[in-house]
């Protein structure tokens, strides 16, 4: 074991990954390699690329034992592709795969059949819930699975160290040779942007679709130029997934006086102004706090130049009545985004390279202002846990947690102080998802905390009269209420790895003993 | 030497090129390579990318002896780019560049002065005319210009044979980070394909613009993951450059009477029909094709799928009027397709990978139905010149002309059967450009011919009642006419080399002595 700059002891070798190179800090480990060269290909004129089962081209590539195997989870609690996938590998008898999808939910349920069944060995993700998670982290796979963040697992993809053998490509609409995008078609799903290291970088390239375009069709998310097989199927998944478990409607008071705060923590710092930027997720008190920044924002007759990540009705909304610029999107969350991203030039869909590859000429993050956040659990260095729950359990992930929180100038953490009859704010977080050192402000319902490394936020903070307060006075309030919380009893064994966006180890996830 | 699949004699090593794979047919050299890798980078946030002056982003790169520096040409003959960077290295006492610019006209003379004083060694370009192609013709560089095409540039750039090592962009529009656009601004040019493999692939990537936007700038042609370093400049080009010496109007009855009868061998093909596809040149009976083609569309009541190249006025009216689904543009000749590519949804830009690279999952090219293109020769095989003129000056070359030969299903040769004195049609042309098994029939005023390899058009161009000759026949009669043309005196040395779209070399250019 080594420990790495944040304190946490991480294994110096991972079974099936490598040698480990340890959290360093959130800029401080810079590419030293050159972009993965996958063979370059060709195909004459006259071949078709339409194949009629997913068996058929599993036979063409062919799949076999021990190859890595893609998936986006642009549909996310209602995807049916990974699923019929891994049906179709258990169907042939194909053994020992590496599944890497960029999110896991309660849908994926079958692939714990898989896994006991041996047709997946090893699993790559950036986010996962449900019985997957909980299977997991229980101990059901030999090997640790690997956790990245949203512009990490495209890096990883890009310098080589993701090495995908078939991407599997969920398209709403696609023409016979490969052209697809997502605002089309029974199932459209908005933005395609996870697909799209996939689609670059794998191997072979399968398309799977249930609405089959005249070509050359258009707009065009990913190219005809880098998928090799187009597959139609009955249904690719069900939009209405797409919503489960996102939005929530944002009634309670503790929240919304958590938000409204943090609007606030916004206007001290002097970032409402011309040209703003932003990002705010898409539950509880992040999504109401982009209804207090709207209003800010409006009230001082000035407009957003961009927001980005995910995307709800309400960011549309914004852009609609003209207090934002452009969306930048890289998944969505409901119907009216979905139809924005279709219709309006100023909504656009970006890569995931775009948003928040940290090793690129500059992603979007580097852009952001501010980013409004979650936390299930903050340490008294600000380090956020959004990957395991209080039990143990991974039940998240970082997705663009880690990559937002580096590039943005104010990393706001929205966070209920108690979790039912638990302080949020400890000691020594279970898991370290984000590093400290991009955390800025923590706002709960009791007072702000701001990060002792931004003496000039502090200063503002206080010359606006927000309720400011020691991060160490928040977590003594909250156990004299809920009391200190018991430690978490986990085995020695690392069943995930939780890797940095920079391709750093900063935590692992330890076996939970029933 | 040795001699290729067409008898041609190419040495077998070039000097600064390396060893010379010889052409053996269009589709008989399947790639054996990875694609190239470049560095990978990372760029924290607060980071500029705007500097000052081309001198200051020289000296930041630093731009060395040696490099290679790449341009495209959008602007044609209104480029005011590569002028100005070579006049920067001249001040900086750079030398021995190696010039990748994507097509070169007379406005490039001031190359001259830079071959002659050192700074620039070597060339390598898909087309040139003017004062540069006359002065390589005769011999000004040591080494020959490479000269490829469209498509198999791209390949060379992604398959790691021309390395870039700094891509200068002429941006009609750009953000501070550099996303940037050609649609918008006081020079907008419209697609930016040829730019794209540049930023891809170089190691350092430098945008000139003269109209800087606020980020984010959309819509997005080349990302800012791409792009290193952003300089405002007065002016990148003047766009009405970009007509000059390609639109000419048709009114000369012998081109109307070849094109009618172009458009009457597609049909006769069978291939007026719903959803043909097809490209067009911009010049003489190419373009007046178009016009007899668009008739007959709309005669049948069919629509055609798309469209794609080069684009013209006349093309952005058979969109409008409903007659064309989808075109995909690579490059824009004249305003209205400017206009419309940047308004008109069905008004793509492509990459060239995307229209032409024979290395990738598969391009447009390959799914065309018919290309009308032009030729200076074409001999008894039907291989066609398009690179070099009657006195053996280099006046031209591929561009995407080999490129959509070998992808369409019916490649069509416009020409006038008497160029001057001399019959189009010869023995031997002196340089080829396109091999004859991708050209399927000569269209000339008195006459068309049927390539031999396709027996089936024969007999539909028979049926038809059309004017079919063996192609030896119109050699005949023209030499009837105008004499057996004297064969042009060349030296011995390569003034350039031909490199099919796959990367063989198909033939080489001797240099031209007074």
């Amino acid at each position: 074991m080594i420990t790495n700059a944040i304190g946490r002891a991480v294994p110096e070798q991972i079974e099936g990954y490598g040698r480990v190179k340890p959290f360093a800090g959130a800029f401080n480990t810079p590419p030293d390699m050159k972009r993965a060269a996958p063979a370059v290909k060709m195909r004459r004129p006259g071949e078709s690329k339409l194949h009629g089962s997913l068996e058929e081209v599993f036979r063409a590539i062919p799949v076999k034992d021990g190859m890595t195997v893609s998936f986006h989870h642009h549909f996310r609690n209602g995807d049916y592709v990974l699923n019929m996938v891994l049906d179709t590998a258990a169907r042939l008898g194909i053994k020992d795969l590496t599944v890497a999808m960029t999110a896991l939910f309660p849908v994926h349920k079958p692939l714990l059949d898989h896994i006991k069944n041996g047709v997946v060995t090893d699993i790559t993700t950036n986010y996962m819930s449900g019985p997957v998670a909980d299977a997991v982290t229980r101990g059901i796979l030999k090997r640790p699975v690997i956790m990245r963040t949203h512009g990490g697992r495209h890096r990883a993809i890009e310098c080589g160290e993701l090495k995908i053998d078939v991407a599997f490509i969920a398209a709403p609409a696609c023409d016979d040779y490969g052209n697809l995008n997502g605002v089309m078609g029974p199932a459209a799903c908005g933005s395609l942007s996870y697909a799209m290291a996939d689609a670059e970088y794998a191997d072979h390239v399968v398309v799977l679709t249930d609405f089959l375009c005249d070509y050359p069709l258009s707009p065009v998310s990913i190219s005809q130029t880098r998928v090799d097989y187009v597959v139609k199927v009955d249904a690719i998944g069900d939009p209405k997934g797409i919503v489960s478990g996102t939005i929530r409607s944002i009634k309670d008071p503790v929240q919304l006086r958590i938000a409204q705060m943090a609007a606030n923590v916004i206007k001290a710092s002097g970032l409402i102004r011309e040209g703003l930027s932003f990002q705010t997720g898409a539950g509880g008190a992040t999504l109401a706090t982009a209804q207090y920044l709207s209003k800010m924002i409006e009230e001082a007759g000035v407009t957003a130049s961009f927001s980005v990540g995910g995307t709800t009705s309400f960011i549309v909304n914004m852009l609609n009545r003209g207090l934002l610029r452009k969306i930048l999107d890289v998944q969505d969350f409901e119907r009216e985004p979905i139809e924005s991203i279709g219709s309006n030039p100023n909504h656009l869909e970006v890569s995931v390279d775009e948003y928040a590859n940290p090793f690129n000429s500059g992603c979007i993050v580097n852009r952001l202002d501010t980013v409004i956040l979650g936390a299930t659990e903050i340490d008294m260095d600000f380090n956020v846990n959004v990957t395991t729950g209080s039990s143990g359990l991974i039940m998240g992930g970082s997705g663009g947690h880690s990559d937002s929180a580096a590039g943005a100038k104010l990393t706001i953490i929205v966070a209920n102080l108690l979790r039912g009859r638990l302080s949020t704010v400890v000691d020594k977080t279970l898991t370290v998802t984000t590093p400290g050192e991009s955390v800025d402000v923590l706002v709960t319902e009791r007072g702000i905390a701001v990060n002792p490394l931004r003496k000039d936020l502090l200063e503002k903070m206080k010359a606006a009269g927000l309720p400011v307060k020691e991060i160490g006075e928040l977590k003594a309030e909250a156990e004299k209420l809920a009391g200190v919380p018991g430690k978490i009893k986990t085995g020695d064994r690392a069943v995930a790895a939780i890797e940095y966006r920079d391709g750093t180890i900063i935590d692992v996830v330890r076996q939970v003993l029933d």
